[in-house]
């Protein structure tokens, strides 16, 4: 039975899923959620996520909501059928969580604010809040000094494998760098944009970038 | 050799480490980072942990932080001799991640403005802001009560089980219920409450306390 994904293309969260299961050679299906139409905030679909996020999947009678639990899910579900994206001892393995809790909580919430303000808002003619993007992108750029400095060491986030915490991290930068003319953040530092181009010319993620321009009409750039 | 736990025993992510160390009967020693000193921003202190924040643990020759990635880093290694903190099945375990995810990403970032305005800044003698707080209660209490409807539904978040799910909410939680006069949002929703007691009441989070309240003069209360 085919993995189910209740998201939408253009949603950060319902990427990393996607190209998680691209990566492992998980078959899946998107069923789109309209979050113009507020489809995420109504009681059927509430019932399955709580929270009115996207995405949730269904995978047989499993289900399961939180992006990051998500993959997590599925690199231990397919370990052995597509590249190792959880490590292979404890010790890598908690590396790997290391990282993907970095991401979660020093990273995202900087990017979030940046990426909403400077081109989700603008897009839909509301004027962002840019005293608000630029006291984010100065905390941000100090957060990725020190990636800087762990990619100096590391060739990726947890070691010299390519994994889950790096993963996690490609679908909101993409939208800083492609969307909100913040490529700078990432280009100024030699071992970020070393690693950004390494990650990003996966096969995987390519491919996963044309399913979502395939399928969403208003997909950016 | 003993696990040396870099914090503060008052911290929130040092008390989830060491609560986590206390369950397995794992033994460790708190190093104290003097955060008013701001120890935890000199930089070999920011050598171990980047991001300038507690704890840190080094066990042997290795190093970690991120709290969250820690107690999934222990359950793991002491998985057998304590109670099972991560699930059994990958399914089991994917819905402890989940409610990880949830805590470190829907609920923590509300109770930590709440706890910082209304307790930790007028305890240093400096106002908080109340309408953040005020604003923070509100959606926390939106939060709760889903947890209310997953609490009538299995008796901890991620199943029957008390999990890391459970033993991450705790220490934030505690400041609320007991510095903020927030415990109504708790004792307000009869499974929060019944399950509020029940996770408090445990052995290991009381011998925590303990712990805590031993090492520590200014603890509150």
């Amino acid at each position: 039975m085919v993995v189910k994904i209740y998201g939408t293309g253009t949603a950060v969260c319902s990427q990393r899923v996607m190209h998680c299961l691209v990566e492992l050679g998980v078959e899946f299906e998107l069923v789109e959620v309209n979050l113009e139409k507020m489809e995420h905030k109504k009681p059927e679909y509430m019932a399955k996520q709580p929270f009115g996020q996207v995405p949730y999947i269904v995978d047989g009678d499993f289900e399961l909501f939180e992006s990051r639990a998500i993959v997590r899910y599925y690199g231990a579900k397919y370990v052995g059928k597509g590249p190792n994206l959880l490590g292979r001892t404890l010790e890598e393995k908690a590396r790997v969580d290391q990282w993907l809790d970095a991401e979660a909580i020093n990273y995202n919430p900087l990017v979030f604010p940046i990426v909403f303000n400077l081109f989700v808002l603008p897009r839909s003619g509301v004027p962002g809040n840019k005293a608000e993007a630029e006291a984010a992108v100065e905390k941000l750029d100090k957060v990725l000094e020190i990636y800087e400095r762990q990619l100096s060491k590391t060739k990726y986030l947890a070691g010299n494998e390519f994994t889950l915490a790096d993963l996690t991290h490609i679908p909101a930068t993409r939208y800083l760098v492609e969307n909100c003319n913040m490529d700078h953040l990432i280009t100024g530092k030699k071992h970020v944009k070393a690693w950004w181009e390494d990650i990003t010319s996966r096969p995987a993620w390519k491919k996963t970038m044309s399913f979502v321009e395939s399928r969403v009409s208003h997909f950016y750039p």
